[in-house]
């Protein structure tokens, strides 16, 4: 170590933070899973129940409430998926698309034509508004698009998890959905707990979320919320869902249409992510929703302004941004890969690369659960000085 | 307590188990989930690492090798499925079968039904070769009947969870399989690690289990394998596989077709659920798989012989039965409700029910991985003569 590194005050507080307090973990600051709670950690070794024991089935029916305060939603039918973020956007898909079905749809990133490659797939009609990456879809441009086309879905991404955009104006989305009798879904993998969501006000019938973001609980469920309308539309169906694992009829047996109402074997729960998301809810609804936005509002606009003179610049306009993870341009010159892997290696600090179009002219920096802190900001600011200094 | 309650050995054990030992959790003796390890109960609470970080990547690649060793395989594509055991059976019928395929099932109980209904569900012609629930499926009819159909796909559960039945014959229905150029398909999600498998040796072509049965981890994910034919059959596919969530050309991006091979970002893997199989995994290989059949094929014997006396009778003949799940038919004028119930609340028992047409005919009692033992069966006597002394 040079005499320079060693009187710069960053580099103090850098070693600390790697040799001691983040010496067996990583600081996760990428866009999810992020770091998780020592209740989150502890409530996942919970002793095991069975699927179908009275206290287990509780833990489920305590599960669908907290999910519901969380998605700002009365919908009875809210719970969580038994797999990761895009198996919500497979299962709403798979129930509610039929072939031949016109799907429309905002295209800004990586989610939105996932969201667009997987409705062709399954045989539907499909459209899309697009913008730039970075961007968020025009609200007239898509409301427009909507009227004419009239499809049977309207899908948006309301947190763009590889730009770092949140999408404005759903409730004018959803008003016209509705209006010509279209369903209004909506990605909230990035948003759920991190942004303003009020899924009932917006009039959205179908949402996904994932557990690895704002909930601060390890990726593995994706909470899904659905609208009477859309189960009624549901009921409506043609043909049978062609999956036995997505089938929501078969799946309700399970989790119940609402609590008191008995049960059936569907499949086995993933129970220890279910004491994890629990427990994870807990912690939100004790912090309050707005509270929490504010805070990753707070941590995301400290990142923003601490990364700013070593010449990282938000991608995104800062009415649109994703407090969770905000995306920057990099400074010219940077050796990104180099950076990331200094950072991981030096310092146990995971960042995002780009995805797409975007990747190796962006970061992914996410502040997400209980790291939309500013100590995650200081670790970071520490080991881009370390980076700097030595390259 | 009464007196006679006080003098009875079993119920000073019982009491014990249930106010000490057992005092905060189930032991688990149900068709699973049973009872995980303190080792893997503390690698599911591992500090998390992000789904592409290098130290997860090798954490997959183990992963993969140790199933290999689980499965008897030499198979490159074998991996857990981010989902629970039906997910492993979706992902094989989403990939391996084209609408208008012929699929050719044995029926045998709930999974054999199961894989028949999902077939129909996504358009194939499907055939089936029945037998009672409790018995195997005969072998020689099977292969007649895949001479005579000619179908794409052939399946079998191996460990029929439903009824307690181990199918033998495999590397027969295999054979008859490759004369007539069909791949063959196994449920081993009871089975895996608790009975004799071969998957090469028989010529299993696909094959899908859970984590929660003789592996000893929470359910959560899939272990699935695939031979080189399977591959080579899935290039010749007619159509793109109508999912993204199953889709294994894109799930192999991420997972890897082999080590070293660069990875790109599907799904975000359920990290802790990982770090848990891994650690179940070690455990199985350090024990040894014939150590292990064996275990569960002695602590098996040992339930049979001491639920005698209470008049439990095996279901299944001797050489048909599935050492991890027995199933019983019960005594007389027996509440198996009541009896459940008392076991589950008194004694903090779980025992299995009987599904479909075996509701309230038998009970079906599960002693898998590290419950696999005598002290299991001990304490499940031991409640039930306090259930008996009781009623």
């Amino acid at each position: 170590m040079s005499f320079d590194e060693k009187m710069n005050p960053y580099m103090v507080s850098s070693m600390h933070s790697t040799t001691t307090s983040l010496s067996s973990e990583r600081l996760l600051l990428g866009p999810g899973p992020c770091n998780i709670s020592d209740r989150v950690s502890a409530s996942l070794s919970r002793p095991l129940l069975g699927h179908l024991d009275p206290l287990f089935l509780d833990a489920m029916d305590t599960c669908k409430e907290r999910l519901r305060d969380a998605f700002q939603t009365k919908n009875e039918v809210t719970f969580p998926i038994s797999g990761t973020g895009s198996a919500g956007m497979e299962f709403l898909l798979a129930n509610f698309l039929e072939p031949g079905d016109r799907f429309l749809v905002g295209v800004n990133g990586v989610f939105g034509t996932r969201l667009m490659n997987l409705a062709k797939k399954m045989g539907a009609q499909v459209e899309s508004v697009e913008a730039d990456w970075g961007s968020p879809i025009d609200v007239s441009q898509l409301c427009e698009k909507i009227r004419s086309f009239k499809p049977k879905i309207v899908a948006v991404v309301n947190g763009e998890t590889s730009t770092g955009v949140y999408q404005r104006g759903m409730h004018t989305i959803g008003t016209s959905a509705h209006d010509v009798d279209a369903l209004f879904l909506a990605d909230c993998v990035t948003s759920l707990t991190g942004m303003p969501m009020e899924i009932d006000t917006w009039g959205v019938d179908l949402a996904f979320s994932g557990t690895q973001k704002c909930l601060g609980c390890p990726p593995g469920l994706s909470p899904i919320t659905l609208s009477d309308r859309a189960i009624q539309r549901f009921k409506e169906r043609s043909q049978s869902v062609p999956s036995f694992y997505f089938d929501l009829e078969e799946i309700l047996k399970y989790v119940g249409p609402q609590e008191g109402t008995p049960r059936s074997y569907h499949h086995t729960a993933p129970i220890s992510m279910i004491f994890a998301l629990n427990e994870a809810l807990q912690e939100v609804l004790e912090e309050g929703l707005e509270t929490r936005c504010q805070r990753h509002a707070a941590a995301a606009s400290l990142l923003i302004e601490k990364l700013e003179p070593f010449g990282f610049t938000p991608l995104v306009a800062a009415e649109h941004r994703l407090n969770p993870l905000t995306t920057f341009q990099l400074p010219d010159e940077f050796d990104e890969q180099a950076a990331r892997r200094h950072l991981l290696y030096s310092h146990q600090i995971e960042v995002g690369a780009g995805l797409g179009p975007l990747a190796g002219k962006v970061w992914r920096i996410g502040l997400m659960a209980g790291n939309a802190n500013s100590q995650s900001v200081d670790h970071l600011v520490d080991g881009l000085v370390d980076y700097f200094e030595k390259n």
